[in-house]
C-alpha cells in the first residue's frame, strides 16, 4: 500500500483535521498523481457534515484534482510519468451497462464509484478524495490536462465546468439561443464562462444586485436582479434555455415563466427540500424542466480540451489546506469568487 | 345574425339549463356547422363551475363538436356543404407570431381564441361552445372529419385525443419504447390506443385495479396499480415516457422514479394545486418532466386522418342534453367510460 496524507472529517459534526491513510498499490492499469491543487465544491461541505445521510466517516472530501503523474501501471496507455492529470466526481463504474458503454458514466446505472464518500465497485474499500496528497486510479478514469492554463483554475473545471458543460451541450446550446443562468456561485460564474463562449446571449438572474460588474465580466450579456418583480416580468418567455445553479430554495415557477415556449431549464443545483412545480409552468408553453449531473468520462475530456483552447478556466481563491474549515464557512455565506482551491504543497 | 340554442351555465353555482343566443352571420372564410355530437371534457365541468376562474357566464362549453356543414362562405375552398367537420379548443388566433406561423396555434403568443369561455380575437365577442345545435367558425380553424367512424366517438378526438396525440408524436414515441400512461380516463384511455397504435409498448398505472380489464382491452400490454409500492418499485428505470393524463393531487417524484436515463414524463392533466418535485427525481437520471397543451390545427388534421385510417375512436356513453347535470356529478365520480357525448339531436 502507498502511504497518503491529507485533511478528513472525523465525524459529521467534527472540523476538517488532519488525516494519515492508504492508496492502494498502482495496478497494471493504474496511474498514481501527485495531487498539485484540489477543488472546494459545495457538495464537499454537505457531504463532511453528512446533511445528505449515508456519509462513511473519517471523509476525505475532493472531486475537484489535479496533479502531475508519478508512476504509471505496466498497461497505462494514456499517461506517462511527469504528465499533468485530472480527476472528477467519480473514480470507477460497471463498465457494462448501457449508461457506461455510452460514456455516460455519471448515470452508471448500478452506480459509479464517488471519488470520495463511497466505495470502489467492490461496494467494500472506502474512497478518499482530493484534498490529499496523491490519489491511485484507474486511466480510464483519469483526465488528460493541457499545460497552457494555470493548475488551480483548472482544478474547478472537473466538477462545476462539466456540471454546466455537459447540460449546455446536451441540450445543444449555442449561437443564437437567449440563455438564463440562475445563480452566481462556482457552478453559475461557470456556466457564463461556457454559454457565451458557445455563442448564446448570456443574461444572469441573481438575487445579489451586487453581482452585476461580475456577471458581465465573465462574459455575460444582461444582468437581472432576480428579487425586482417588474424586472422579471419583462423577462417573461425570453428565453430557449436556463440552467438553474441555485441549490438553496428557490421559486421554480417564476423562472419556467421566463422561457420561451419549447423552452428548457435544467436543474444542476439540487435544492434541500421539493419544489413546487405548478402544472400550469409546463403546459401552456409545453415547457421542460430536467436534471442533468456532472458529465461522463469523454465529455469531461472534450470541456478541459475545449477550455484549454478557448482559454477558459474557473475563477478562484487559492487557500491554504489548513484554512478549509474557514473556507467552509465563508463558502455558506457565499463569500468566495467563485471556489476555493486548496494548494496541496501546503499540506 | 343567426339564432343558436344550447344549454349554457347561467352563473357558476347553478346547474346547466337551456339558452338561447346567436351566432355571427357566416363570412366569406366561414363555415357554418350543424352540431351533431359534442364531447363532455373534464375541463367543461371546471370552467362551468369557475373553479379555474376568470369564467364568462353565461357559458356554453363543450369544444369536443363533430357536425355536418350547412352554409359555406363565399370564398370558402376546404368545404362544402353536407361535409363532415369537427372543432376542437379554440376557433380562431393571431395566425402570425411564431407559433401561429409554425401551426403550433395552440401556443399563440397573444392567445388564441378558445371555443368557449373566451372571446374572438377582437378580445370583446364572448365564444359559445358545441352544447348547443350550431356553430360559424373559420374554415382554417375547422378540421375535416372522414366518414368512415362513428361521429359520436369521433368527437372527443377533438380534445382528448389530440392532447395525447401531441406529446406521443411531439416525443416521437414509438416502436421499441416503454410508455406508462397515468390515469385511465378520458384522456388516458385515448393514450393507451394512442401509443399501442403507434408500436410502443404500453403500461397503464392506475390506482383503480378494477380497470385493469379495460386497460388491456384497449390495447395497453400490461397494467400496474398505482397504489401498490412493491409493484412500483419493480418498475423503476422502465420507462422511456410516461404520458401522466392525471388531473387530482398525485406524487410526480414517484413517477418520475419509473423512467429511464433520459426518460421523459410529460403532464397533461393539471392538477390543482403545484406538485412537489424533488431535484434528485431529475438530476441522477437526466429526467425531463415536461407539459404539454392540446395541438395546432394541422396536428389535429394529423391525428384525426391517422385514426380514420386505423379505426381509433374513443369509448363513450351518449347522453341527451338534458342529463348534463347527472352527467357532470358522474364525471366527478370518475363514473364514466370514458367520455359523455352529448346527441345533440335531443336538444
Amino acid at each position: 500500500m502507498i502511504a497518503a496524507k491529507g485533511y478528513a472529517a472525523p465525524t459529521p459534526s467534527a472540523p476538517l483535521a488532519p488525516f494519515s491513510f492508504e492508496r492502494r498499490e498502482v495496478g497494471p492499469h493504474d496511474v498514481q498523481i501527485e495531487i498539485l491543487y484540489c477543488g472546494v465544491c459545495h457538495s464537499d461541505l454537505h457531504q463532511a457534515r453528512n446533511e445528505w445521510g449515508a456519509g462513511i466517516f473519517p471523509m476525505v472530501p475532493g472531486h475537484e484534482i489535479v496533479g502531475r503523474i508519478v508512476k504509471v501501471g505496466d498497461h497505462v496507455k494514456k499517461f506517462k510519468v511527469g504528465d499533468l492529470a485530472g480527476i472528477g466526481c467519480f473514480v470507477d463504474s460497471c463498465r457494462t451497462c448501457p449508461s457506461c458503454q455510452e460514456g455516460l458514466e455519471q448515470y452508471c446505472e448500478v452506480g459509479s464509484a464517488s471519488t470520495y464518500n463511497g466505495t470502489e465497485m467492490d461496494r467494500k474499500t472506502p474512497t478518499y478524495g482530493g484534498y490529499s496528497n496523491t490519489i491511485v486510479t484507474d486511466e480510464n478514469y483519469t483526465l488528460k490536462v493541457a499545460p497552457n492554463l494555470p493548475l488551480d483554475r483548472v482544478a474547478p473545471l472537473l466538477c462545476a465546468g462539466i456540471t454546466t458543460w455537459s447540460p449546455l451541450r446536451h441540450w445543444k446550446v449555442g449561437k443564437g439561443h437567449q440563455v438564463a443562468i440562475v445563480g452566481l456561485g462556482g457552478l453559475g460564474h461557470m456556466a457564463v464562462k461556457l454559454a457565451a463562449s458557445l455563442g448564446a446571449e448570456v443574461t444572469v438572474l441573481s438575487t445579489s444586485a451586487s453581482k452585476e460588474k461580475d456577471a458581465m465580466d465573465l462574459g455575460a450579456h444582461h444582468f437581472v436582479v432576480s428579487k425586482d418583480a417588474e424586472a422579471m416580468k419583462a423577462q417573461r418567455g425570453r428565453f430557449d434555455f436556463i440552467l438553474d445553479c441555485v441549490s438553496a430554495q428557490h421559486d421554480l415557477n417564476l423562472y419556467l415563466s421566463l422561457l420561451k415556449r419549447d423552452g428548457t431549464m435544467v436543474m444542476v443545483g439540487a435544492p434541500p427540500a421539493p419544489e413546487a412545480v405548478h402544472a400550469f409552468s409546463l403546459i401552456p408553453g409545453r415547457k421542460t424542466l430536467a436534471g442533468s449531473m456532472i458529465g461522463g468520462i469523454k465529455e469531461t475530456q472534450e470541456m478541459l480540451d475545449y477550455c484549454a483552447e478557448h482559454n477558459i478556466a474557473s475563477d478562484v481563491e487559492v487557500i491554504a489546506i489548513k484554512d478549509i474549515n474557514t473556507a467552509y464557512d465563508r463558502m455558506l455565506k457565499s463569500d468566495v469568487k467563485y471556489r476555493f482551491v486548496i494548494d496541496m504543497a501546503t499540506l
